[in-house]
């Protein structure tokens, strides 16, 4: 589970399941955004700090995972091939984090208060 | 992270993280609310179809994460000793539940169609 509280809020964060394959939470979220922006899978593992290999094996669930692929590869070139998100990639993104930032506003107030019963580290 | 999906809807849940260490997520909301109707460390883990020993690590866990205890355990006795929730341990679980409710409600609807993008299994 390595990973996935990279580039959350670091107090919070809300994880969705939304089929009985944990088809995309909060690690393959971050993973997803990471390729679309750097453009590579291996920078994108690099900023998640997970290996080549582990970043790989998440983008193949997710590919399997909905009706289309979410990212797709091009393989070789002299920086090692590039990774985007297709249009699919970009729209589950998209409503992933509308979910997330839905749910996580949903219970702020709760949480607040809620947080006050937690031993500090 | 076995056994967490026990007790919730099959298609969805969130999974709520609160604090920097996961104090307490969907599976040991689960095994307050079995101890709370054992009445039984035993019966909790059996239920839970996790071994004693992990519920009991959970449980410790979950006492040292919060300003109280949230579970008290009587030893001996015929039955091999006795759990029960304590005030904090209702209150914590009660308003787990609570924020659960509520986070799933605000996404129900973008849930549904989320769903259907992902790949029946």
């Amino acid at each position: 589970m390595g990973g996935y509280t990279k580039g959350h809020r670091p107090d919070s964060f809300i994880r969705i399941h939304l089929a009985r394959v944990n088809a995309i939470g909060p690690g393959k979220a971050d993973l997803l955004e990471a390729i679309g922006q750097t453009g590579s899978m291996a920078a994108a593992a690099r900023r998640m700090g997970m290996s080549y290999r582990r970043a790989w094996n998440m983008v193949k669930a997710l590919n399997s995972s909905f009706r289309a692929p979410l990212v797709e590869t091009v393989k070789g070139g002299r920086s090692g091939g590039s990774a985007q998100l297709t249009t699919t990639g970009d729209d589950v993104l998209r409503r992933y984090r509308r979910m997330e930032a839905n749910a996580t506003e949903a219970i702020a107030t709760e949480a607040v208060e809620f947080r006050k019963i937690i031993r500090s580290p």
